[in-house]
């Protein structure tokens, strides 16, 4: 397995010398978090994930999670190295103060998630998901429900899971049919079976509270009928500690092709005492809180599988020696020359830098943004943050997971038939990223999320929010030579993408699946242009640095991998063009019954 | 797992109504193999798989390979259904008659591996490894080394296997170190490590015969250095029966990612009695042969875990109910609409079909070709068809197992959450898939075979050889209505190949790195034209089965399969282009110190 560096040196330049979240913290009203803070954060956090959490990543993988009727036993160190990480604080750098949380801005947490991630990212899972629960008590819960469950969940001493998908559906929720029955005492008798629960049952923490989509009695049918409902492993008792056990149980865990050590539960409600949290039927709307923030920590794990692959293949290709260079020996005195000589071994180490570094970009301006939004100032600042993130979070999320599919598999290429043997770890970060692409919405999902949800029904609204950013960047950095060539090439892409809009908005009010056929196209090229975007940013500031007198290395690399993505990745945006414009035609016309 | 049926639809139509292969057989001099004989064969070849080797599948991916001290245990009934394979007889149809074959085309023996390796792909590695053992032997053994070991071969009786790849080196032969000294008996002592040897040891059979790359003492250093040695497990007696043991033996076997239950041995060979194969030191000529047969087995393995996983996911496609029809419910009685409604689903589904059905296209023609070159009436003939072969094997061999991970990752992202669970076999062809683009030679070794030792080695020539045949297809069919959209399209591929292979010649003088850096992008562009010829000509076949009076919608499919391999596929060739003309610089320019 290789073993995990926290890229400090890249997380330093996309948070300060790019997005200057010093100052912007400070601008929303953070105080102590300054530059201290921050440094001392990602240096304790880098020793965490590189100290305990790599070295279980590999046996998690070996070991997997076992189910016993009585409960799931995560693999060995897991647990302990869970009871460090709340001992630690680590849980709660971004939880409300009133809670006991340390109130950090979320970008922070995010650094953290990232290390953590890349690190381990089965065991990352069970407190990744945690948040998500106590993100929904947060923004949806009574004072008294917040008062029982988020002093538990933001110490990390409790967990909490979201339970949506049903054995019948998971893209069409609004199919789902987990029953939700009030009882005299206000409480609601919970029935059904939901699959596919992350930490839905571990032995990490006492207690796990369930966030749980079901349907109330008489509730309209479809997505408008759902309700939310709390519904602990262990009911509270009065001193708030784990009480009763409640009726909901864990019937299996599933087999899976990766994060193996991440318990993935089929999980029983027998009648299970739950709490309605937030308003009747109105449960998907509360979900949507949760649902970006899922969909941007899966985005982040395109980012952190792509860096684990990434720091594995390189030192193998500094290491492994295999054939002379074709422009003549660069190790004249060894048996042949290190394999990152050859031009191919280097387009895939680009690939995977470029999709990378260029991801890692884009997560921590998402995060960033969506502090600021948690603190706007007024509701159309708020409005305007968020209609700019929901816009972004389903090409961060599918372009990220899609791109990782690649940049993975290019890492186990690079080791030749040693990447196919488990013993080196690289196949395990492709098994384990293989899930970016399904879990929090597929990738067909998130496309017509992208084009239909957000581009069409806004008239294409929500895209000209983010093409007037480019433009803007474009034009104030139009005579840089540095970037000049980027820029010419983004303004290009930016007059394409308007006028496909155009078109395929006037093709789907003819036939509805045009939109669905060019959808995934269309997320794909956004996404390219979205990092073409990023790395233009991050040209600028290398070029500054270096223009400023300073001659490390780190700049130049920036550099020539923003060039790397401009000659070599970019120009997939015309394949993705031809083919969202060739209608749906090839692909609606065949009969369902021709296809075999 | 999905279950497999072999699609003799389709594998008829390849071979009988594009290729004709029974007028083809009967021009290269086949008696009694008429069709009904291929039909016999393909019938009864279809069953076993489907019954036999179908349900190992996934049985023998959960069990895997044992080791022990004293051999490898293959999974429960591998060993049975091994057997049955010989006693009906399918382990020697193409194998030469004066040593027990049924001298029957190759073409029909690939038929008949076609399906064994969808059925199993594992299982399939034991006597197709051993094909590779058994021809060189007959083309470069002694007439005495013929007599012992190809009886025993050619029956499956015994095994065999190519012991190529030592620790440190697999791509670069050149390096390899074990060594063979001379015996006073005319015998070699064969002493050294191999690693990755497939079917190296197993419980299937009496013997396994190795044939082994080894190093004369002072053998010139490099690939000219190399010679070929016959290796028995148990020497042959008098008898020719397995008698004494040799001194050859399995260290251990690797944990892969996938093809789990096919044994990946670690060969010890000690002092191994072995017998010199062909000329001393022109043991890497005499491997040739069996390179490109092993190559083209390997991009019959992109097609099959294609077919596996669209047979698959079809079946999901058309079970699994998930939402609306954006166009309205197709299934209204239902609760909701059966998957393959939606269009991004049909665009998975159709990726999957176009690059199934066109790689079963290119191989057979392969194929067939293999069999006009072994019965060539003249050298001209014999070496104008060798050398067509050896520039489409490398594009066959990459391209299809690239595009295979692409395909069987579509395949299991149909199913959703349940694509990544093992218990529906899906993900299971994702990760037996994935070993394609790495044994038999990298993608990039391939790419830099057909750019650099086959393009711009010939200057150009062996392309040409290509392009004629499809200019001469565009000729012939330019007025056809049904086909000339494609030939307009190929005609302008053609062209631009033309015209980059000349940029790329010029420039790679002033700089060999140019042709390493172009390499890939240059074999992806020549497998998506190549597959575009394949489509044109079946297009053609199924347009004019139609104006004949046919009805049957299998030939509507084709036709509609070539519509979306042109529109929605094959305009990534001009991403492809622009990577590879945008020169070195971007990939060697950065220092190797400062990738990281």
């Amino acid at each position: 397995m290789p073993d995990y560096h926290a890229p400090l040196r890249d997380m330093r330049f996309v948070m300060n010398e790019v997005l200057n979240v010093e100052q912007a913290f400070t601008d929303l009203g953070y105080e102590d978090c300054g530059s201290d803070t921050i440094d001392a954060v990602l240096d304790e956090a880098a020793k965490f994930c590189e100290n305990v959490l790599s070295p279980l990543n590999q046996s998690g993988d070996r070991e997997g999670c076992q189910w016993r009727e009585d409960g799931v036993t995560t693999p060995t160190g897991f647990r302990d190295a869970y009871q460090q990480f709340i001992d630690n604080g680590w849980a709660s750098i971004s939880g409300p103060t009133e809670y006991g949380g340390m109130g950090l801005p979320n970008t922070l947490a995010l650094a953290v998630s990232e290390m953590a991630s890349t690190a381990n990212w089965s065991w990352s899972m069970y407190p990744g998901l945690s948040k998500g629960c106590s993100n929904t008590i947060f923004a949806h819960g009574t004072q008294q429900q917040k008062d029982t469950y988020l002093p538990k969940l933001v110490s990390g001493e409790w967990t909490g899971t979201m339970c949506l998908t049903e054995p019948h559906c998971g893209s069409d929720l609004g199919m789902l049919r987990t029953k939700a029955e009030p009882r005299r005492d206000g409480t609601f008798a919970i029935t059904g079976t939901k699959i596919f629960i992350s930490a839905g049952e571990h032995d990490m923490t006492d207690n796990i509270v369930h966030i749980v989509l079901a349907r109330l009695p008489d509730a309209p049918k479809g997505t408008k009928g759902i309700s939310l409902f709390i519904v602990p492993k262990f009911l509270p008792n009065d001193q708030g500690e784990a009480g009763e056990r409640n009726t909901v149980s864990c019937g299996s865990i599933e087999h899976k092709m990766g994060i193996k050590a991440s318990a993935t539960c089929v999980m029983n409600f027998d009648g299970a005492t739950g709490f309605l949290i937030g308003p009747e039927n109105r449960g998907l709307n509360c979900m949507f809180t949760f649902m970006n923030m899922a969909r941007l920590g899966t985005a982040m794990q395109g980012l952190t599988s792509t860096e684990l692959s990434y720091q594995g293949a390189l030192k193998y290709a500094k290491e492994r020696l295999q054939m002379r260079s074709l422009s003549g020996p660069k190790n004249a005195s060894g048996p042949a020359d290190p394999i990152i000589v050859h031009p191919d071994v280097r387009r895939m180490l680009l690939t995977q830098k470029a999709f990378g570094e260029g991801g890692r970009m884009l997560f921590y301006w998402l995060g960033l943004m969506e502090d600021q939004m948690l603190k706007a100032g007024n509701e159309a600042d708020r409005k305007a943050l968020d209609d700019l993130m929901g816009f972004m979070t389903p090409i961060a999320k599918a372009f990220m997971t899609e791109t990782s599919i690649e940049t993975t598999n290019l890492g186990m290429q690079i080791y030749g038939g040693h990447g196919y043997v488990a013993e080196w770890g690289m196949e395990q970060v492709v098994r384990d990223a293989r899930i970016g692409t399904i879990y929090e919405g597929t990738t067909g999902i998130q496309a017509i999320d992208l084009l239909g949800r957000k581009v069409l029904a806004s008239r294409g609204d929500l895209l000209r929010r983010f093409t007037k950013i480019v433009e803007a960047f474009c034009k104030d950095n139009a005579d840089n030579p540095a970037v000049a060539p980027y820029i010419a090439s983004l303004s290009k892409l930016l007059h394409k993408w308007g006028e496909v809009t155009m078109e395929l908005g006037m093709k789907s009010m003819q036939n509805p699946e045009e939109a669905g056929a060019a959808s995934v196209d269309y997320l794909m090229y956004s996404g390219y242009v979205v990092f073409g975007f990023m790395w233009a940013r991050m040209a600028l500031v290398a070029d500054n640095a270096i223009k400023n007198g300073s001659d490390e290395g780190f700049y130049k690399a920036k550099l020539h991998t923003a060039r790397f993505y401009f000659e070599r990745i970019l120009p997939r945006t015309e394949a993705h063009l031809r083919s969202m414009r060739s209608g749906a035609g090839n692909l609606m016309d065949l009969d369902t019954e021709l296809f075999a």
